[in-house]
């Protein structure tokens, strides 16, 4: 499996990918799923991918070649021209639709689904940052202030902190702190998901890579998160009150409400045993 | 969808299910998924049950009638005279193939997946408590010192404050309150899961519903759980450093491992613009 997230604050993009696959439980293997485009001062994409391997494999490879025809008047648009993000995210749909043109077919007849999903955000010179999920249709939405980050692959696990903490003015720092909280999560309750991470921050309007980290598990941010995180939350969980049965003295007690009958409950009699 | 948690402890047990279902986004109802066989100083049942709700009403209702023949010298095997929990979890897996033998021709043909799942778990007079988790297939396996609790439904989101906090020695209410945050997680990540909900603590050797409470968004307990957990969440994330990049005198830099190559960059040279 696959956990990847990117984030769009105000003040730049965040993105974090695991790098572990595995076909069947049995086979596991380390393939890294971020993949950087950049042109200093004028252009800079950070794609991450989730889904069968050899169809983002392919997919990252064909994009920095794929054109979409223009036209005689124009050249053809490529991620190395296009003057927004928006045309940007649609020569990565063409380069998805390209592989499953090539691919889909065979892997059909094979009994495999085509599927991918993808995270592309950057910012292009003279616009502002975006960032868009990308589906195996080649089709595509786009972060927005009221959701501003997107998660591919194994993504429940690690969901409930991103919703209680992100919002569109969360500093840089703090977000990636809260995507590496959510990718520990993630890694203790899934196998599938594994070490080492690659984290990558940008912040808006510098056009290169400037924050950008391979963590394992040598790595003493990572390992404080890990031990300190686990540590806390139990802290919190003993420091609230237990449930008061029928404690009507107690500040919160777990009392039955009158609004709704009690569950379904069948007794034997005593005098009707088999 | 649905979220139930049933928990085998040292002291006793703890079940809790949600009551929402759905067909589709746009109908929702609300069902009770809990649902006790009682017989007072003698044998105390709890069934909770996911997936399809047609299946999983149906077995409710045949389990309490539900029999396995023992051949000529024994009365047939029912929940209601056998001798043992493991036991009782065959005639519920024998209800489940009745079931599938009744509808499960006109669910394939309709398209629709035999999709049923259930945590059963209790105690009968002479043997200690034990919980089972029950597949669609009529199959079953139990929980055990090391796995001492089972989800059914929507698991994920609540499944990490389980995995942190539960052992077998955990008391009682302190099991429920976990329960209660796993599922106020739950609840806040997935619609298809609902309130009211149904608590049940049950008592090591007392075989009766001593403790049982459907709790509503009035309940003043469950309001002071979702409250406190969302607020203290964010307070402990806070209090987390955030990372300090090139910090070589942080206490936890953020520093990049020499172990691993960086990772996939494709820049353009300047002189090779479109």
């Amino acid at each position: 499996m696959t956990y990847c997230i990117g984030i769009r604050l105000n003040a730049g993009l965040v993105f974090l990918s695991d790098s572990r696959t595995n076909a069947g439980i049995d086979q596991i293997s380390t393939f890294r799923k971020m993949m950087v485009y950049e042109k200093a001062d004028d252009r800079f994409m950070v794609l991450l991918s989730a889904g069968n391997l050899s169809i983002s494999q392919s997919v990252r490879e064909i994009l920095q070649l794929e054109k979409i025809d223009r036209g005689p008047d124009q050249p053809a648009l490529t991620i190395w021209n296009a003057e927004s993000m928006f045309d940007a995210v649609r020569v990565l749909g063409a380069a998805v639709r390209r592989v499953y043109q090539q691919d889909g077919p065979s892997l059909k007849a094979a009994g495999i689904d085509f599927n991918a999903s993808m995270i592309f955000g950057g910012q292009i010179k003279g616009e502002a940052m975006r960032m868009f999920l990308v589906y195996s249709a080649g089709n595509f939405i786009e972060a927005t202030r009221e959701t501003c980050f997107f998660q591919v692959g194994e993504s429940k696990y690690g969901k409930p902190i991103l919703d209680r903490v992100l919002t569109p003015s969360t500093p840089l720092d703090e977000a990636a702190k809260c995507a590496l909280v959510s990718m520990d999560s993630t890694l203790k309750s899934n196998l599938s998901v594994g070490l080492p991470l690659d984290l990558l921050v940008y912040r808006e309007g510098s056009f290169r890579t400037e924050q950008m980290v391979c963590i394992d598990d040598q790595n003493p941010y990572f390992q404080m998160i890990h031990s300190t995180w686990g540590q806390r939350l139990r802290e919190v969980f003993e420091g609230i009150a237990d449930p008061v049965w029928d404690g009507s003295a107690a500040e919160h007690p777990l009392q039955a409400s009158a609004r709704y009958a009690p569950m379904g409950k069948i007794s034997k009699p005593e005098d009707r045993i088999v």
